[in-house]
């Protein structure tokens, strides 16, 4: 399953290079995985209420091409893995001709509320299972 | 009293437009605000340790002279006012040249852990009054 | 005239008081008038091709209450001024039940391609004028 | 060769999850790479005015353990790879007591002010290889 979502470009994205500014394609992601998450029936604050936290432990970003102020930007998200206590989602970054800019990809730890690493329920894997 | 709080301007403060995006410098504002306390010898950590917040109910700011990449800059921070529930910093920031590139202002009010205003401590005032 | 916005926002605009950090409703701002003069037929990508720029020279905001994490805003961006070589945008943010969260304005000189202030062009001034 | 840069965490890099922002650990990997290129004898200023441009073609971070509000954190900045049309930074980020909070790595490719990607010169290579 990939979830589509739509960014267009600010001022305060870009930096002096001219144009978007590398730590802020993670934004983006951030972006694509909560609208993923939303798409599935679950919103990240119904994951918090249940208790539950996914903490960024690793992530990654290719940069392909340059993105452009008041480039409308599609986030395409997908999950690649959903498994133990370990969620992964990937990323690609297109400009309205539908050319690549960027990819990339986080991994989330299970957290619960004391901090506490732990596999993830069921239910929740259903949800977010890669084949899905 | 004045705090003198020193910046690099990095790649990812600047716009397009070649210099410091105009909300990054509320970012340098807080790092002054930040330093001023820890001067005076308490540090927002341990106003929030005493359960208050200092949310910012105002803040404005006049850009004379753009800041660069680079550039290193300094922050002068200055407290106005500090009288009943409410603080306000008054900000300059210039660059190695003593130019003033920018000046601004943040007003505070002084909030418990349930989310009310409440009357500055007298303890805190006396810490914090300008003419102190 | 106004031109309404619409943004969800992320984690990645909050802080760990929990709620949008003061700084990033100037984000908002920004995209706020980006839509406006895209709405009036000219985007800020076309005004700088006419080799005009429009930096700001003051902004300011009230915080009224909170926005949180995955809050559905609406930035309203009006135009109060568009006289001689001054442009004045003021905006108001609200949450999905129309609460006001946040107003604020900015103010912008019309600088050419050499940096020098200059009167906005009759034609600018038509397209931006408030009673437009 | 070793660089180490400090830097204080302010509440504009937290979220609301209480700890700095995923993304915002790159934006130090930024200050850690121009602080580590003036030790050098370069900075990225006059990198710029030789018409060189380093533009971030990969980047990735590892999270072990989270980064506070209020926190000193040193970013130890060393390059691993300068070599054909490519340099290499590797960063860690650790806190007041030493502990290793982050760690990441982002290659950069030599780009002529046309945006054509060209082999690094003799000299700069000679100051930056990573045995130097």
């Amino acid at each position: 399953m990939v979830v589509r979502s739509l960014y267009r470009v600010i001022y305060g994205d870009t930096d002096q290079m001219g144009f978007v500014y590398y730590a802020n394609y993670y934004r983006l992601f951030e972006m694509g995985r909560n609208e993923y998450l939303r798409e599935r029936g679950l919103t990240y604050r119904e994951i918090e209420e249940k208790g539950l936290r996914l903490p960024v432990t690793e992530s990654k970003c290719k940069y392909r091409s340059p993105a452009y102020y008041d480039d409308l930007l599609t986030v395409e998200t997908r999950i690649t893995k959903a498994r133990g206590a370990r969620i992964r989602f990937f990323y690609e970054i297109k400009n309205e001709e539908g050319k690549l800019l960027a990819s990339g990809e986080t991994e989330h730890a299970n957290v619960d509320e004391s901090g506490k690493v732990c596999r993830l329920e069921p239910e929740l894997i259903e949800i977010l299972a890669p084949e899905g």
